[in-house]
């Protein structure tokens, strides 16, 4: 493989540098650096750090397989649980010192910078949707409470979700998210 | 009332700033302005800018009412209930620019700075501590659906709240905070 763009070098050294210290802490230097590209060539490919962001959100909803939401293939409930057990061991993976981009940028800089406020409720609410569609399914099948609301459940669903990883990453331990797993699936979603 | 002490003046900065801004947004500089102070007075009574962070939480946590939550004059699950709206319409009336100290900061630094961190772990426990107790109280009542964990459920709504702050401040709009109330006292700790 040839060596990439710089460009997407730059739109890669900006996530790791996004998603590990978090968009103030990381100084467009910082990320050229990781990069190792000059500071100047930044300004050829974005025009601001705010348009960096805006395409490493892009970037982040692409590694975090959606589409296995939509794999019919598998009863519902068990995609929905085996997604977020996949969120959930990639932050494990990472030493708890990641989490949500979509939910630290929300958190951090979302009400303060318009772009990116819109790309990061943008991104929610497509993985709302296809959490919503899921639960629909598991409805069908009897496999989920028949009562919920589904848009109204995977909204909830996916902040609590972005909360959770909050907690986790603080307490450095998966003790949040077996708070989510036995809440969620045992109780809330929970036919019986 | 006479003047605040210097002290308590940057203390009071330094929460607004921070909860309005952000830590890394919020320079020292930033603080000691708004407070009306010299810069170099910062360092006669704060280490740094960490330290400060410390104190400010402890400030932040005693704004939230948790003493309502121990109120045994009142239902318990009605006392759960108020206790979530007080929070929800305290981050309206701010216009969505602040949402919560805890999970702001646990979001933006509390993996990189240990002092944060434990103090957000410490105010999120006895916060959850407090909410379990409440809910413990509510099944004995029969207001709270019989096989729930309070702990487990606690420390789950807890989270769940942080998560729809981040949501709710994304969007400017309540939605989230109607899917949080909905989800939570209509089904999930609904004896039904």
């Amino acid at each position: 493989m040839g060596r990439k763009s710089m460009r997407e070098e730059i739109v890669a050294a900006g996530l790791d540098q996004f998603h590990s210290r978090g968009y103030h802490a990381a100084a467009v230097k910082d990320i050229t650096d990781a990069a190792g590209v000059p500071k100047g060539s930044f300004y050829n490919h974005f025009g601001s750090k705010e348009d960096l962001a805006v395409v490493v959100l892009e970037r982040y909803g692409e590694s975090r397989r959606l589409q296995d939401l939509a794999d019919t293939g598998v009863p519902p409930l068990d995609r929905l649980r085996a997604h977020f057990t996949f969120l959930r061991d990639d932050v494990i993976r990472h030493g708890y010192g990641r989490g949500c981009l979509y939910g630290n940028f929300g958190a951090e800089i979302a009400d303060h910078i318009d772009a990116v406020r819109d790309a990061v409720g943008g991104s929610l609410d497509a993985w709302t949707a296809l959490v919503a569609a899921t639960l629909t399914e598991a409805q069908r099948t009897g496999a989920v409470r028949a009562g919920l609301d589904p848009a109204t459940t995977a909204g909830f669903l996916v902040n609590a979700w972005e909360g959770t990883l909050i907690r986790a990453r603080t307490d450095r331990s998966p003790a949040a998210f077996d708070n989510f797993f036995t809440t969620v699936f045992d109780t809330l979603l929970s036919p019986a």
